[in-house]
C-alpha cells in the first residue's frame, strides 16, 4: 500500500474517484448508525436484567448492620456497598462515600461546592479573580463542560502514550496558584484508551502545587472495563500513592457502575482522604438526607462481591471485544499503509480515537454524517470544543451491533481516505 | 381543670410532686422512643413492597415513546412519570423536570445554581454583597440549613393560621432587592400542619418583589398526605395562580414520593414556568446525563396513575390517623384546661406542633429525653436554631407504633406540665 503523500496528483484523483463511487453506494443505502456516545448496547443491558428480581416483595431489605434500606438515613452509603465499590476501585471502604446514579453529578457537585464554599477551609473559588484547571487533551467533553460552566479557565496539556505530559503538569501547578485541579481519566482513557504509566501516577502523587486546594480529579470510570481477562492494563492506586508521597488530601477519585449495571440506574461514589471526606460530608448533609439505599442494596445482592463484578465484566468484554478488534483490524488493513492518521489499540474502556492528518477531523465527521453515521462532533474532546489541529475523532463502538458497526467503520475508513486525499490535493 | 396560672404556690408544688412521681415511673422503665424526625413507620414502608416486583427480568423496560429506560439519555424524566407527578401536584407535565430521589437535593441545587450562575440571566448571588431569604417560622429545619450553608441571611416571618403573615412578606419583598426567595411548605406545613388559605396563595402570586430574580420556594411535600378521605385541606395551585397574576416565573414548586413510596428511593421533581425550565436545563445538562429512569418507570408501573396514588395514600392515612388523633385527644384531655400551650389539629402531613409557654420548649425536650423520648431539638424549626420565644416543639408521630407513641405522648404531657409549673414557680 502506497502512502498518499507519495502519490502523484493523478494517482490521488483516480483514487478519489474510486472512493467517491464507494461513498455514494453507502449513501444510497440510507443508513442511520450512531457511534456518537459511549452507550452500552442492548445486549450489554440484557446482562443486568437479573437485577430486576434480586429484591422481591418478600425480601428482607435490611443491611447487615440492621439499617432498613427503605427508610431515611445513612448519609454516605450502606456499609456493604462501600465494601463492594472499595474492592472495585482498590480503596478502603472507609474512604468512600456512595452517592446517587452518576459520577458526573458527583464531579459537578464537587466543583460547585468548591466554588461556593471552598475546599477544606480555603477561600471559595467564586471569591477569587481567576480559577484554572488543567485539561489533558484529548479528554472527556463532559468534564470540560463542567469547568466551562463555572467560568473556570481551561489549559490544554498534551496526552502522551504514558498519560498527560507530566513535565508540563509539574511546572504549571508549581508556579500558578490559580490552578485548582486537573481532569484525569487514568485508565483506558476517554477518548484514547490510554492507561497512565506507573511513572505518571507516581509523579502525580508527588506534585507540589502552589495552591493548597489543588486536587487531582481522578475519574476512574473504566476501572474494571477490560477487554481481556489476562492482558489487562494496570494502574497504580492513586489514593495510596498520594498517601505514601505525603500528599494524602490531593486527590478525589470517582467511579460508578454506570457501564457495569444500567447507565442512569447504577451507583456512583467518591473516594478520598479522611480530611476530604469530613469536608465533603459537611456539605452533603445539607444537600440530602441520603441517596438511594435500596438501589445500593440491589447492586450488592446482585453482584455479591468483587468476584461477581469480575465475572459480570467478562460478559461485557465478550460483547465489546469483537467490536474493538474489528475496528482496529480494519484500520490496520485499510489505513495504516496510507499514513493518514494514528490510533492506539486500547485494552479496555469505551473508545478508540482516530487521529487524522491536521485539519481533516471535521471533514471526516461531516462526510460520515452525510452517509448516515453519527460520530461525536470533531472538537468535542477539547476544552471549548476547539481541537487546535482539527485531527481528533472519538469512536464509540459499543452501541451498534457488530454488523452495523462494521458497516459504520467501513464508511468511516472511506471518509478518512477521502478527506485525506482532499487535503493533499489542496496542499498542491 | 384549673389553669396553672390560677393556682397558688402550694397547689403548684403539690401538683409538681405528683407529676414527679409519675415522671420517675416513666424514667424507671428505661424507654427508648424516637419522635425526632418525620420518618414513616415500618407498617407504612411495607405498603410499598409491591414495588419490588413490578419490574422483573422479563419486563419490557421501554417507555411508551420507545425509550429504553436502562440506558443513558432523557435529561428531564420519562413522559409517563411527568404525567403521574403532574397529576399529583396539579401541573402540566410539560412544566415538570424529574430528578433523583430527593426534593431537598433539588432545592439545594436550585440555590447552589443561583449562587454560582444566577437566575435567568441575573447576577449570580455569589457576586452580590448580600442575599436574604424570608423564612416563615416555625418552618423546616433542612430548608434553613441550606440557606445558612450558603451564607444567605434569613429573616423570620411569623406563621398565622392562614400561612405566613402576608402583610410582612409583601412589604419586605417590595422594598429589599436583596431578598431573593421565601421558603414555603404550603400544605400541611412542617411543623404546624397549616395549609395556606386561598387569600394567602393569591397574595403570594401577586407579590411585587424588588428583585427580578426573587422566587417562591414552594415545597409541596405533603400534597397528597391527607389523614381523611373527605375532610381534606385544599390548596390553590400556585403555578397557575402566578400565571393568572402575570407572574409566571416567580415560583419553583418541589415535590417527591419520599413519603409515598420509599424515603430515599423515591422520585422527586421540580415544576416551574417554561422560562425557568429552560434556565434549569442549561445547568442540569452539565450536571448529569440523566436521573434514574428505571426507578421512574418502577413508580409508574406500580401506581399506574393518580388514582393509584390516592388509593395508596388512604393506606398511609389509615396508619397515621390513629396516631394524630391519639395525640390531639390527649392534649385536649390533659393540657387544654391547664392553659399551658397551644396546637393546631392538622388534617394531614407529618407533624403536630406544640407551642409551650414562653421559655419552656428546651426544658420540655430535655425532660422528655431524660425519660427516653427523643424529640426534634427545640429551636430546630427556626433559622440558626434560635426560637426567640423558646416555645415551639415539633412532634413527629409517624415512626413509633401506636402503643409506643401513646407512651411517648403521655411522657411528653407530663414533661409539659412539669416545665410549665417550674416556670410559674420561678416567676413568683
Amino acid at each position: 500500500m502506497q502512502p498518499y503523500r507519495e502519490m502523484s496528483r493523478e494517482e490521488l484523483l483516480k483514487e478519489k474517484k474510486t472512493l467517491e463511487v464507494e461513498y455514494k453506494k453507502f449513501q444510497n443505502r440510507g443508513l442511520k448508525l450512531d457511534m456518537s456516545r459511549g452507550k452500552p448496547s442492548q445486549e450489554q443491558l440484557d446482562l443486568s436484567m437479573g437485577m430486576m428480581d434480586v429484591l422481591s416483595p418478600y425480601s428482607d431489605l435490611t443491611c447487615e448492620d440492621g439499617t432498613d434500606c427503605r427508610n431515611y438515613g445513612v448519609l454516605d452509603g450502606i456499609a456493604e456497598a462501600k465494601v463492594l465499590l472499595g474492592d472495585m476501585i482498590e480503596c478502603n471502604p472507609d474512604n468512600i462515600i456512595i452517592y446517587g446514579n452518576s459520577s458526573l453529578n458527583i464531579m459537578y457537585d464537587t466543583i460547585s461546592r468548591s466554588m461556593t464554599n471552598g475546599v477544606m477551609g480555603n477561600t471559595p473559588w467564586c471569591k477569587l479573580d481567576k480559577v484554572k484547571f488543567l485539561c489533558p487533551v484529548p479528554g472527556y467533553d463532559r468534564h470540560f463542560a463542567i469547568t466551562e460552566y463555572f467560568g473556570i479557565e481551561m489549559i490544554n496539556v498534551p496526552m502522551l502514550p504514558t498519560g498527560p505530559d507530566m513535565d508540563i503538569v509539574e511546572e504549571l501547578v508549581a508556579k500558578d496558584e490559580a490552578i485548582k485541579g486537573i481532569w484525569c481519566v487514568p485508565k483506558y482513557s476517554n477518548p484514547q484508551g490510554i492507561t497512565y504509566s506507573d511513572e505518571t501516577v507516581r509523579r502525580f502523587a508527588r506534585l507540589k502545587p502552589a495552591a493548597k486546594d489543588f486536587r487531582i480529579y481522578w475519574d476512574n470510570a473504566y476501572c474494571v472495563h477490560h477487554l481481556y481477562d489476562i492482558d489487562q492494563d494496570h494502574l497504580i492506586e492513586i489514593l495510596a500513592e498520594c498517601k505514601r508521597a505525603g500528599n494524602p488530601d490531593m486527590v478525589y477519585k470517582f467511579c460508578s457502575t454506570s457501564k457495569i449495571s444500567f447507565p442512569g440506574s447504577g451507583v456512583a461514589a467518591i473516594a478520598a482522604s479522611a480530611n476530604n471526606l469530613v469536608d465533603i460530608r459537611q456539605q452533603l448533609k445539607i444537600q440530602t438526607i441520603g441517596h438511594d439505599k435500596v438501589n445500593q442494596l440491589r447492586h450488592v445482592r446482585f453482584f455479591k462481591d468483587i468476584h461477581g463484578i469480575t465475572e459480570h465484566m467478562k460478559k461485557h468484554a465478550a460483547s465489546m471485544r469483537p467490536k474493538f478488534e474489528m475496528i482496529v483490524n480494519l484500520f490496520e488493513q485499510e489505513l495504516k499503509g496510507l499514513e493518514v492518521g494514528t490510533w492506539y489499540t486500547p485494552k479496555g474502556g469505551y473508545f478508540i480515537t482516530y487521529e487524522t492528518l491536521d485539519g481533516c477531523a471535521k471533514n471526516v465527521v461531516a462526510k460520515a454524517q452525510k452517509a448516515g453515521v453519527v460520530m461525536t462532533p470533531a472538537g468535542a474532546p477539547f476544552p471549548y470544543g476547539k481541537d487546535p489541529r482539527d485531527s481528533v475523532i472519538r469512536i464509540s463502538p459499543s452501541f451498534p451491533c457488530l454488523e452495523d458497526l462494521t458497516m459504520a467503520a467501513q464508511i468511516f475508513v472511506v471518509c478518512v481516505k477521502l478527506a485525506s486525499i482532499e487535503k493533499f490535493l489542496e496542499m498542491e
